[in-house]
């Protein structure tokens, strides 16, 4: 199974000069599952509710997601992205899986980072995964790896790879998707974009680094801090099913549930 | 708050002379917190039940526990070490935490590693926290650090520095832990050992690195892969008890209880 990431510098509110662009990078990819960054159609920093409206898709009716199923249908690929959803007069910072074969899944992020609470409803789904070709695909949203809980989770649930379109700003991330991956035994891969946003006195820049990594923490590829790129890589998902740390370890049933109620304790 | 790591090389068997190699270590130390490694006094490398049952010792009535103390009292230290610890007939891999004041705690450690599990009962303890100076402490031993559930309940119960004697054979464990302290926002102490130990056709290379890490992720301190050492920084423990990530975030408000229940469900 090939998967990769596709870095970008998305343009705010430029939402079909993105997905174009996006295009454009895709042309020559085959046969692949692709990752792509968080809200990569729209850009991130929404100044309010008004611009969000304006900019969110419902998934049925979506030009991006219409765009992104041609692509995945014409290419054979399979393609992870971003997008701001509207719902029900609500909007989601959603991840929408599209598949080679027109069917189309989505994630609602969970876990809201600063600002986007003021515009966004954190989604409360299961963490679903997907079978896709030779993976069982889970997703994540950027700010959603703070949170151990969800890659765990997804890993449960049987995600062998999980992809996770991001916009990351904090400088911690990566490492901790490493450890997501060892903890977890799981591929994962984080497509993060690049670039500065300034929208009137708000100013963000994203790090890059997107980066896929082997579920023994192994970075298969990276990339760069400044530029746009596409990395593909082959692996075998089935390498993540085996939770085998030692001869006497299985990851999975090595938990002790019975001590993890805690876990759910309310907030004080 | 002054925190430090000793990273020591255990012989193996030799109690008294492991005791006395850390109390020289530790002679000019005063008005600190310092962790050792797991099973600092025994050595790792089992062989048998019956070299375990030798070795371990009931809490009250442990040499160990009983030098260390003295130790803690005289100088003004708490402690935190690993021992065997022998209780109604089972064994177990225990951290001891001693305070300056005489009080004795203890952690059973709850993930066995690999050959661990053939002489060692798991703990099924609550994971408690400890007021001891300024500090609210934690412990958790070595192959813990796998499972992220452990530190996290461990912040949720109110430690602020997670201390953790271990005998680390694995390579990721300390870029976990500064995951670890930046998913929980918590000082993070582990104390390694070094050295190989062989016994028979068993033998093991411990990695060194001990190292205190910061809320942030920041490595404070840390030690060499193959020479003892004692390191010690002075921190504030309360820096831990803010867990705002941005205007926006607090790390334990955002969590989505209500989404957790699968982080509960018994292995298949």
């Amino acid at each position: 199974m090939n998967v990769g990431f596709l870095q970008l510098k998305p343009k705010f509110g430029a939402v079909k000069e993105n997905v174009r662009a996006a295009k454009s990078l895709l042309k020559n990819m085959t046969d692949a599952t692709v990752v792509l960054p968080e809200l990569f159609n729209t850009g991130y920093l929404f100044r309010s509710k008004d611009e969000v409206e304006r900019l969110a898709e419902s998934v049925k009716s979506s030009y991006t997601v219409g765009e992104m199923k041609k692509v995945a249908q014409q290419q054979k690929l399979n393609l992870v992205f971003g997008i701001a959803e509207k719902k029900s007069r609500k909007f989601y910072n959603t991840s929408i899986l599209v598949t080679s074969k027109g069917k189309v899944f989505s994630y609602q992020k969970a876990h809201l980072f600063d600002r986007e609470k003021l515009f966004f409803t954190a989604g409360t789904g299961a963490f679903a995964v997907h079978s896709v070709d030779d993976g069982k695909i889970g997703m994540m949203v950027c700010f959603d790896w703070f949170f151990p809980e969800v890659a765990r989770i997804l890993a449960l649930n049987g995600a062998n790879v999980i992809c996770h379109p991001s916009n990351l700003v904090l400088p911690w991330c990566q490492d901790a998707m490493r450890t997501r991956s060892v903890e977890n035994r799981v591929f994962s891969i984080t497509a993060n974009r690049i670039g500065t946003e300034k929208r009137g006195n708000l100013s963000l820049t994203f790090t890059g680094h997107s980066q896929i990594v082997d579920p023994k923490g192994e970075v298969l590829a990276k990339g760069g801090e400044r530029s746009e790129s596409l990395k593909v890589v082959e692996i075998n998902p089935a390498d993540a099913d085996d939770k085998t740390v030692t001869p006497n370890n299985d990851l999975f049933k090595d938990r002790k549930v019975a001590l993890y109620k805690p876990l759910l304790r309310k907030p004080g």
